[in-house]
């Protein structure tokens, strides 16, 4: 329930020529997964943006690469709420293969006031469906 | 005076595991191509979109890959106007290395009315820093 | 049977500041595409590549944009063989959401030895599931 | 002496439609001004691959993005090395304009046998050119 699994597919541009995945491509695959269980929960991320304008900015990103993935395999993302701050919001997210933890990664949030380009609280709406998990 | 030399050096985020660097790479280098042609000629491109409410879409784009780019390589992108009508301008591209011919872009662009969402015609400003060129 | 169907999420990521999604994003939907397409005949790309030491590199692309595909669309990327040669592969591409075509592209393949590094004929592994077909 | 800066200027491929650059593209960025770093140290990362056969991974990466940078902003990425210790590299680095601290990363490496596909001592050539130094 609380957490969301994204499976994504390793393309080939995604490789680099030591032979495996590069490390900036899963920057992309835990923003898909963020996405994905936002979606998965009802939040309108297009109507937060354009109607409210609230904006969602990356205010920390850390990540621990522990093994590599290669070409054309598939890996499951999961996703969950670490912790829920009023000012922040940390997703915890962790890929998976074949019950290997390959990658482990935090990333915080902030929302931003799109008009007066400055940080708020996070919304209402985000709250809702956003209460932190014990994880994977 | 007529074309743009803009010097990129391939990265290591831009190879692929065949050990050179992938063909979606140089869409990017085309395009900071193009950016650096219109800021040397005065163009405030920000100005256009945000202001007049002008943007620019790509409508077509051929790419003829030659010879192959390696990491660290560094190249030279050489941009000129290919064909400037009413409703699109065509620019052309060369990549070249140490005299080589490298690739061959064209990229065929279209002015966008961003609040009414249609084609209009390419507006001046546009029109009197991007006459046609023989090119390279 | 002779089109492979293949169905992308359009990212974030994938947006630029206009609000739909960059042109360049596109060429790694092909490439997936194309991918799913010999993936789902049996082709080996691995192996390929690994053991007999042949590559695939994208030779020409041309690629018309039609209409821009936003934030969160899914579309479906079509994508069958147009031309089969000696040495050379074309894949047709098309995209389209809602009966509506977006894109279309065309990107021809050739075989590389990766040791002797020249152009080789197509592979029978390749020749086999690559007969051309209408398209769509 | 002991920091590398490297400027890079921020393209419209790198934004995103809330309209600043997305947080994936500085992962380039930081690599970027590491692989000038080293070549500025004389440092033949082609020969330490290809020859000596040791990769170099990313093992960690940690970023805090303080403020946003628009499109076609120039920004200086500084590098330098952290921490050196027996079996890991950290890089630091921080991106500046005009006097304004935007971006803090850390991002440290490990090396690896390519054919024993397992982590090595950092090499001698490595150690070399990065003694750890105070930062900026």
């Amino acid at each position: 329930m609380s957490t969301t699994v994204h499976r994504v597919r390793a393309g080939y541009v995604d490789t680099d020529q030591s032979g495996v995945i590069h490390h900036s491509v899963y920057v992309r695959w835990f923003e898909e997964a963020r996405n994905a269980f936002l979606r998965e929960r009802g939040l309108n991320f297009v109507d937060l943006e354009h109607h409210r304008r609230i904006g969602v900015a990356v205010a920390q990103m850390n990540v621990r690469y522990r093994r590599p993935v290669v070409f054309d395999q598939e890996v499951d993302v999961h996703v969950w709420v670490g912790q829920l701050k009023n000012a922040s919001l940390r997703f915890d997210h962790m890929i998976e293969s074949e019950g290997m933890r390959l990658t482990e990664a935090e990333v915080t949030l902030a929302c931003i006031d799109l008009d007066r380009k400055r940080a708020i609280r996070i919304p209402d709406e985000i709250v809702r469906c956003c209460q932190p998990s014990a994880g994977t």
